[in-house]
């Protein structure tokens, strides 16, 4: 069929991206601006921003963070009072992490966006990959993701609050949001779904987290890299393999080959449950016992990872 | 391994079914003693019955339903004033249905249960061939399981109103409760999670329903039914391929078979999850304005199905 070559919005050019939950096929432009009109759609209905907000991206290197490195600058140009940060965290894995850091980098000299990059090493006294190889001496060692997310939040935090940042960004796309919603039912989390909720009252301590890209599939952050000409990262973690959320994208995206539109209709029943679920729980804030930093336990998950880790070696 | 054919729990019979989560290997014996032990705990557990109900099961003829039929007839021998009844609604499928009931009928004259059967056509004037013929007029034609569904509980709540039951008991299982939660996550039903909920006070008009199978996997109601020796139906629904319902069941056996006790750890989720939404829910009942039955909109479901279905033939 020869109409399904020209775009279904300006009904002129060439479709390069069909949208199956939409129906729709678009043309490289219209593509680009739906990206952006629906992620500035996002930080409205949220109030993400503030006109004067200092913004700390996280940068990983990888798409969606150089994607959304990209559009908050371009938006930024309209708001003269506010300022951007991107932070990049090396965890430390030896043949992944150089190459993306690099990414990073490259991307921030072109845009003239300050970057700070800060490392497990010098924050914690060791890299990822020394982490892992300690932690199989442990009985039930806490898989490779479980250090590195934890480990790699805190990383952010402190280096957002050096800089003052008064929100921390992060390329959060829709496929992760529905995935963790998932593996939050799976593994019997149901109070931190409060925690999802992006009108959620920051508790003290912490820097307000924001996610411009959560109502983006995850097939379109990907392809708004593709389109925009921006080099990433796309070799997978060496130790992504290990992680239940790999099943749970893989469930996920079966259900949605489908059923397209699925992973709108879920993160919609989230939506939702979060409010209800939040007004149901008491989250009571500590500072860790051990350094300082503030915990919703009286020691922190960092420093109860690195005490057992500790122990091990 | 000689010792893997030892029952775990006598340490003396052979071993004839393994229960993966939890690592034991059970004789027959022991194995029909757990289910009994676990069901009477979950009646316990969710205040299910008093002494003095008169209990309506609904038999479909399937193994799940005549299983609970076999356990409650056992059970009710401790409880002289309580009594039991078995209602079979036959739907009207041709070449599935009628086998069905009759191992409804022939298990009910074995036991000395009372049994009434009442079906689609006498209810509702069709069957539900006919009404799945009718409906592929239809545009956008409900799925036959909804048809089914809402059918089949208004002439279960007709029947046990007519008996005077004070419960309805169904034979819903693990695997049920588990894929309905995700189901309604998935059509972004999240304010009927507040109607699974089975200490949620019955709506006026409604009989109190209970499920005591509801913390038995599918695989041991059905292996129980098997080592009892209750003839069922076997043959799969000629609709059930059309709901997204076996997609889900497929996924979560998928999950199981890799993370052995993962749909309790969801059926626990929701179980956290199932007040905390019905606190912000405020459910307001009607009397249908046709039917007159207890609704939880002005028109209710099973009137509204069949008056677009009318406008179909």
């Amino acid at each position: 069929m020869a109409s399904r070559r020209t775009c279904s919005l300006c009904g002129k050019r060439e479709a390069v991206y069909f949208r199956p939950y939409s129906g729709e096929s678009l043309c490289r432009l219209c593509f680009i601006r739906s990206i952006e009109r629906k992620v500035r759609r996002t930080i409205s209905k949220y109030a993400m921003f503030n006109p004067d907000d200092r913004i700390a991206l996280a940068l990983s290197g990888g798409k969606d963070s150089l994607s959304l490195l990209h559009l908050l600058h371009k938006i930024e140009k309209n708001f003269p009072k506010a300022e951007l940060y991107a932070i990049t965290v090396n965890e430390g894995i030896e043949g992944y992490r150089d190459e993306a850091v690099e990414h990073a980098a490259e991307a921030c000299r072109r845009l003239n966006v300050k970057h700070v990059v800060v490392s497990f090493r010098e924050l914690f006294g060791y890299t990822l990959d020394e982490i892992v190889k300690a932690s199989r001496r442990l009985e039930n060692a806490p898989a490779p993701c479980t250090y590195c997310g934890v480990l790699r939040r805190r990383a952010l935090n402190l280096a957002a609050g050096k800089l003052e940042a008064t929100k921390i960004a992060t390329a959060h796309n829709l496929d992760d949001e529905v995935q963790t919603f998932i593996l939050n039912l799976l593994h019997g989390d149901v109070y931190k779904l409060g925690r999802l909720d992006p009108e959620a009252p920051e508790a003290e301590g912490f820097i307000p987290r924001v996610k411009p890209f959560r109502e983006i599939p995850e097939a379109e952050t990907a392809f708004y890299a593709y389109l925009t000409g921006v080099r990433f990262q796309s070799k997978a973690c060496p130790y992504a393999g290990t992680a239940l959320r790999g099943e749970v994208r893989w469930l996920l995206n079966r259900l949605e080959a489908r059923h397209p539109g699925i992973k709108f209709t879920l993160y919609h029943s989230f939506e939702k449950l979060k409010p209800l679920v939040r007004s149901g729980v008491k989250a009571e804030i500590y500072r860790c016992e051990r350094c300082g930093e503030p915990s919703s336990k009286p020691l922190c998950e960092v420093c109860s990872l690195l005490s057992e880790l500790e122990k091990a070696r």
